[in-house]
């Protein structure tokens, strides 16, 4: 279900079918995930949102798992259930252990813990928290 | 500034003082942040949080930077600015680069705008994310 | 479902019925949807928060349509589920159309991953912002 | 202020430099608000980011100004101070008159207390709302 | 300060005059905090407001001071710093102790906690919570 | 459903049984909800958030029925549907009326509406709310 429909493969204009194409051989995957489908009736917004995450959720400075860690931590915080069971699934494809999954989850509960102890007390910034990488601007 | 003001180490019962003692040895610093002397005007929550703190952020199936990364991502996500400037400064002090802030970043608005295409379209979730790890219950 | 069961038409006390039908010319429909059902429990509420609907959703200088889409923009901000549901069909029937679905869930999302890159980054608001429309307090 | 820093146009590499031109050039002003200037430290999401703004936000079935409301009123949904600041400016300069802005804001917040009133009585979606474009699957 | 400017009781019109008395002589004080100033722009957005405000946070089968606690609660959830102002300062005058301040904190941070855990680990409700007040529809 | 499934009551640990039976005796039942059938997979979160809850959410300053009060108005703000479930639940348990109830939705839309007039009005802080209990640090 989608608002304005789930666009299949068979049904799909070859400019959405390259996309699709192109999200099957990069997450080595022979099907495609409603999220697609969905915004698949929007072909620019399915091309530009897919090669941004391409782009983003590649090896970098910090590991694809890691980021996919990341990315459920803000699909939770964020109240995203479909974010959260794909990226959740995602995260265990990519190595997530039961164990990980446990820790990346108590620290979600924890920030967000805090998070709320700190608004609730109007807690002001250290001087020593401005600027973490010596930046003068 | 805080709504109960701040408890400075010099003025804080033995109760709090351990507390503060432990958090300087276990970070390996010679200050508290405000944040804790904000809620040692509670020292039940204080001693409560910092214990948490303590075992969910060391080490274990996530390395500690991993952790900072996940805590600052559900700081931004929660806009908390008090704790996206503690932890962004912890995890900068723990070897998070510019490069891998920079990632980060990314990652977390990205989430934030596939978080929100999918609420808007209301997107089902796919049978195939419903359970990562093979379980069945 | 709702906590308090659903207050239907027929069962209504005459101060409920004259909200409900009030709500159906202004409407023009001849049902009650359940958010209305549900705070009917409560008549104060029920009359209070029609009426305001009433007085901020009519014309004025934005069109009824694009009200619309604000409150359905508002709604996939806040994971509202029912409101996304019932907005979204609002919005299609003051004249929505697909095309402009798409738009506004390209805009939710960008404006999403934007609010995030911002606080995230910390960026401070330039002095160009300070007021927009020329006052001076 | 900004974490990492803000990248002046006269500090700035070519790649970002034609950016800025471009920024400028397509708003029809002489400056870069800092948003730009933080990010620039990462030219790749500089770049992702404003291609992405500049291709959502132009004219197209919804008119610039309408998308600028709805940009402010997912700011102000997600609490994004530096986005409210420069989206409600940018709305000015796109023609929000006083009278839009009261109108946007009274909406945001009918909206705000609805999305709760449904959260908190747990109300479930009415089958009519299902599907508003008469799509069938 | 505000988008719009403040209306101070001396400039205001006889509409804007009479709910400032109004607020005034209800809460027992000879000033208007910046919120009435603020949406005084639109007075009908002001007359609505504070009539609402009124009817909800008098007594009833709630006491002033719950509903005060319960008001900080949400705005601290949502992260509105003005509003945990004045109504952390609200509360404390109709009787909020410092004592009841951090159990009121440590309430609604632990909240925030379970309701990541619950949400990340993907928890279905319990058939036995479905309806807690012996409705059958 | 659970994504590491649920742990029953006959295949815990001795670890786990014990918070098990701590959880029916404190809140004298007979079934454990699924939270803690969840997050049992992790039995060191599972006996850090009992303990913490049994903690905060016992008689102090507050009194248990307003602690669930403020739980339930924290989880509808943060949209988590199964805390709504469980702590409007344990809310009626203690006490709380059908009339309580109204009122607390009441107030939780209403925080939420002025929650948004404030941040989209930009409005500033009063001198007057700085601190509300006579601190002056």
């Amino acid at each position: 279900m989608s608002t304005l429909g789930l666009i299949e493969y068979q049904d799909s204009s070859p400019e959405v079918r390259a996309v699709y194409d192109d999200i099957m051989a990069t997450r080595k995957t022979d099907w495609i995930n409603n999220l697609w489908k969905a915004i698949a009736n929007d072909p620019v917004t399915l091309k530009r949102t897919w090669e941004s995450i391409k782009q983003i959720m590649g090896p970098g400075a910090l590991d694809p798992l890691t980021k996919e860690l990341i990315y459920v931590a803000v699909s939770v915080a964020n109240n995203c259930n479909y974010c959260i069971a794909s990226h959740t699934a995602a995260a265990a494809k990519k190595g997530m252990t039961p164990e990980m999954f446990k820790e990346l989850q108590a620290v979600i509960g924890m920030a967000a813990e805090t998070n709320k102890l700190v608004t609730g007390y109007r807690v002001e910034i250290d001087p020593q928290f401005a600027l973490p990488f010596g930046t003068t601007k």
